[in-house]
């Protein structure tokens, strides 16, 4: 069992799902898909990412398939927003945006506290924990036969990485497990919710010229 | 070993595997690719569905690994279709429609009876029934580069759910697994032929306005 | 642990991750992405097939999970690529179909090594060979929105088939591990160079009429 199964940290996890299934339900909104489009489309970022790590790390049992409640919390919130999305026209993007980033802070730091009871070497708990914020909604995006958002320009991937790494560095501090948690879910949010806000975003490669 | 190894069960996996080939094949042939890609894209839907349920639910070996004779009826229709596809232009879709509803049928209900075989929860066993049945055709279709023919809008992912489900609740009014699995298959097709008959669909989101 | 962690061959291995890294990294200036998305879509091709094939195989671990030095030399190419690859605009594409074309050759024969393994079929072995050889790029080609090279006309998986047939073959003759791996990475190569320089290509379907 992963150690995130006490209360407050199970429900963080069931918000992040929320969050990430409601991007799903906007992907599926903008492709205008039928209820069950909604659902699938839910189904890729909420328990994407964590599939492929657990996939990767070759777990006992990929962790959707023995708790019932990430399936059940995705079809609820994909119902919900089949009927009500259109309420949200207009600041829907904005809200999407802040609620991803939240969802984006909290799984990097949960994969990274589930890839740690692995036996694997520290960058690669760093890579898991990237891969668990990110992947499902590139696997989201993919679904969808569009380039994935992870692959844009704004800055994603580097403020799971820096969330992840914070994560560690501070358990080698000697903080405790929910010290470190909190610390770290607010460095991802910050990095991730700065580049919103002032469009941070890494030089893209341009042809015929160096990107520097 | 799976349950449906015994002949006539055997026999109807096989004529799935035959037809999903087919539809692949069908997508191959819309992308005019050669011989290995009408070999690879027909491969996709006849054990996609089938190798992602394995890996969810962490099989000791990936069903078509361990029996070869997945691959070679893949090969043999995608060499047959590559040569004699043209001849069917004009009712081919149709042709395909049901054939693609009686592989859905057979898929759907084999991946639930292999589902059973591992301690999950029966709501859990309806989803990978449904994955077997239905997530061949999306890897068909991300590979060619389209949006999920599952996303689409007509009654699909559906008609597999009523299937798996009304196999769990034959079995558990006392039917025995040949009797509910003849009802079950019959129970998807007869949704999806519906579907297809009547233009069934589930209404998609619009955007601007509530889709009810 | 693999049999080629001896120095010469994991050499080799190292090669075809840079050269196929490479591909990654063209794929990803072709669509102006950031430093990161070079790295995400130069692992692709790089780790991808022999991805696929641990999960299929459903391998101890995944073999850049525990060996770090693919991540770091997918990183370092990543790297230099963003800041030197608009160097070799005109000449790109030709050095880059060379490099693929080694990287193929390599990594079908070492795969067809490592599934050697298992205790599987030959013919699965030669089919876990390909796997490992091509779907590294299809899965680039996935993330990129593009339809797989892997499946466009020119002779591509033909050359990764007969690579590793021609390793079983002279392996089956009394050849040592050695004299079978470089002939028949020669061998790969060869036909896929041939493919290259002659502009070989399978008969693509054409709607309409007899492909032949």
């Amino acid at each position: 069992m992963y150690e995130f199964f006490h209360d407050p940290i199970y429900f963080l996890t069931m918000i992040g799902t929320v969050v990430f299934a409601l991007s799903g339900a906007m992907a599926a909104a903008r492709k205008e898909l039928d209820i069950f489009g909604f659902i699938i489309v839910g189904l890729a970022p909420a328990v994407g990412g964590g599939t492929v790590r657990d996939l990767l790390l070759n777990a006992e049992k990929v962790f959707w398939i023995e708790d019932l409640n990430f399936l059940y919390v995705v079809i609820v919130v994909a119902v919900i927003a089949f009927f009500q999305v259109h309420r949200l026209e207009g600041k829907r993007y904005t809200l999407l945006m802040w609620a991803d980033a939240f969802g984006l802070a909290l799984f990097t730091i949960m994969g990274t506290q589930i890839a740690m009871t692995y036996d694997i070497h520290p960058v690669m708990v760093v890579v898991m924990g990237m891969i668990t914020g990110t992947f499902g909604g590139m696997v989201r995006d993919i679904i969808c036969n569009e380039v994935p958002f992870l692959l844009q320009k704004e800055i994603y991937a580097l403020a799971a990485i820096v969330g992840s790494c914070a994560y560690l560095f501070f358990l080698h501090l000697g903080l405790d497990e929910q010290g470190a948690m909190v610390i770290s879910v607010a460095a991802t949010f910050i990095v991730r919710g700065l580049a919103i806000v002032f469009g941070w975003s890494l030089p893209p490669y341009k042809a015929g010229g160096s990107p520097t």
